[in-house]
């Protein structure tokens, strides 16, 4: 999408054709600066420091980082160390030692000589295939997008969404965002109502994407969508996911179920978009998913820049708090999921479509 | 309640026997200032530079500023200029000119030289009346956590509360505290959820109440108590209200709605605390109730203490924002009113016993 005026991935190879570039992604959404990643060490810091973030993308970068390993010395020991090293990186990102695997298959069997090359041309393919599904969910999506702008005549479809699924998280696209962009590109008016997204103000960084590919949008308070759906000013919801269950129920940032109903309550159609890898057919139901409890800080504090733009942080309150960082929305308050092979409707239908 | 541990008002006479007290609520929760007022032009500051805050409250200090007015000198030109001065400071507070007029009423017939000594009995007469109107609210909600403690056995009551209906912003008890201070005094086992209460954070007030009077609690993000409520964490909702009209429609803090949905969804009990003279059989529905949309700015910025404790502000966005203050929940998911004339199930019983 762009960023600063020009069309980009969140990661390319640089015009030498072997460096990886990525943005630093803990200084979005203040400042933009990009890393030119040339090792994997280099690599593995992105990762483990993260400065680059959301699964796709981790996955993508390993993948780079396996073939800056094979670059420099193209052996059997070289390439294991390298995807050992990288696999420590974020030990539970599953989509991590996916892509390594995935790289280590197709070289393995090649001459030393030839692997890096194979191996650069596996890590494109793993963002290609990305950037091919995501763009497949906002295909998906977009019709709903235009038979609202239709019913509207024209005036801008007001869309709601929660936390970041955005292209900064994916090579490109992103996942509830990738049918707002489309939508955004072929002509139709849209309006996004950005959740803020507490405690950790994902919000931020949707709105600032949003801002950088030009789509109208507004910043709210997570408390405010109840509101703006009495006052008829929320067409539908779109939202992402960090797992979907057997059953069709959605774990996702804390929050988005207290939107699910209030969509419920006002017929305003909610939506899920996800990948088919994001399907979890092992995990029977919502009420089975460990929902991660986060340090206390994160709501006793706000952090972003101070008024002179340098890091700071404010207090909210010295009582105690909890943080709970996920919940569920129960199948049932889901209009249909927005997948790369197209409008689900309910839990049969993932199942059906995405177990063979 | 408690404060610094020990009981107070908020408001009170100086030993003195006539200077006026009052806590500078610019300050809290952060830093427990007192100011003391002795004269009318002190106490028109205290009310327009907001350093004292709710309806009851700023209808208190603007009796006894007419009282310090008086107490200097007893004449009609001195009682009226000070009338004026002390309503222009918040002109849209109707229960300052309440207050107001009635003190005048009580003391525009006695000679001047009696003036004086009527008004502060007539002052510390709307404060006596406010703290006895909040704590009938409060022994009206308490059977209500009793009987949920006996189900469970003695295990704390779960109660879910949004911005701040507390003490400080009356003259004792508050609103929506007023059953949970009783509860906890009364030995019954509490335990509050604070929502934060994003854009302008009234939870850390909240919670600052709870924690100076000794009440258990947490803080947690506007977004979390769906999932608590997912969880069985929640027994019951307590909230304050700035209006309920005639259908028995509920104006309150933006995100009140929200929870009321979910609590609805889990069946859990949702009450609104609230003195009659909240209730405004004038305004048929919630629909008829205008929207007041504050300054962008604060949700585009968060203020509190930095780490230093100076005060401080970060940004959370650079994009547009927009930031309706009040939603509304309908009566019927309201499960009763909380009263000083006791519980109400409904509308057409808050206009029996409200409407004379």
């Amino acid at each position: 999408m762009r960023m600063e005026g020009e069309v980009t991935r969140s990661i390319w190879l640089e015009p030498d054709g072997w460096g990886v570039g990525i943005f630093d992604q803990r200084r979005l959404p203040w400042a933009v600066e990009r890393l030119s990643l040339r090792s994997t060490e280099q690599a593995f810091h992105a990762i483990a420091d993260m400065a680059t973030r959301g699964a796709p993308l981790i996955g993508a970068v390993g993948a780079y980082g396996l073939a800056l390993a094979l670059r420099e010395d193209g052996g059997d020991g070289a390439l294991e160390a390298a995807f050992t090293r990288l696999a420590s990186a974020r030990p539970t990102a599953v989509n991590l030692n996916w892509a390594l695997q995935r790289v280590r298959d197709v070289v393995a069997p090649l001459p030393p000589g030839e692997r890096a090359a194979v191996a650069y041309a596996a890590a494109a393919r793993i963002c290609d295939e990305d950037v091919a599904v995501n763009r497949a969910i906002g295909e998906a999506g977009l019709p709903l997008i235009r038979e609202l702008a239709e019913r509207k005549g024209g005036g801008p479809v007001n869309i709601l969404t929660h936390c970041n699924a955005g292209w900064l998280a994916t090579v490109d696209w992103g996942t509830a965002t990738a049918p707002i962009y489309l939508a955004h590109d072929a002509g139709i008016a849209v309006h996004i109502w950005v959740d803020e997204t507490r405690p950790r103000n994902q919000g931020a960084l949707t709105a600032f994407e949003l801002a950088e590919h030009g789509v109208p949008h507004s910043l709210i308070v997570d408390n405010a969508g109840g509101l703006l759906m009495q006052q008829g000013e929320v067409d539908m919801v779109i939202v992402g996911t960090d797992r979907v269950t057997a059953n069709g129920d959605v774990c996702n940032k804390i929050g988005t179920y207290l939107k699910a109903l209030a969509a419920r309550a006002h017929g305003i159609p909610f939506y899920v978009a996800l990948p088919s890898s994001t399907y979890d057919p092992a995990t029977p139901d919502g009420a089975s998913v460990p929902i991660e409890e986060r340090s206390a800080d994160e709501v006793r504090f706000v952090v972003g820049p101070d008024d002179r733009g340098l890091p700071g942080r404010v207090a909210v309150t010295r009582s105690p708090a909890r943080n709970p960082a996920f919940d569920i929305t129960p199948a049932e308050l889901v209009t249909a999921y927005i997948t790369e092979q197209g409008l689900i409707a309910g839990a049969v239908g993932l199942e059906r479509s995405f177990i063979r």
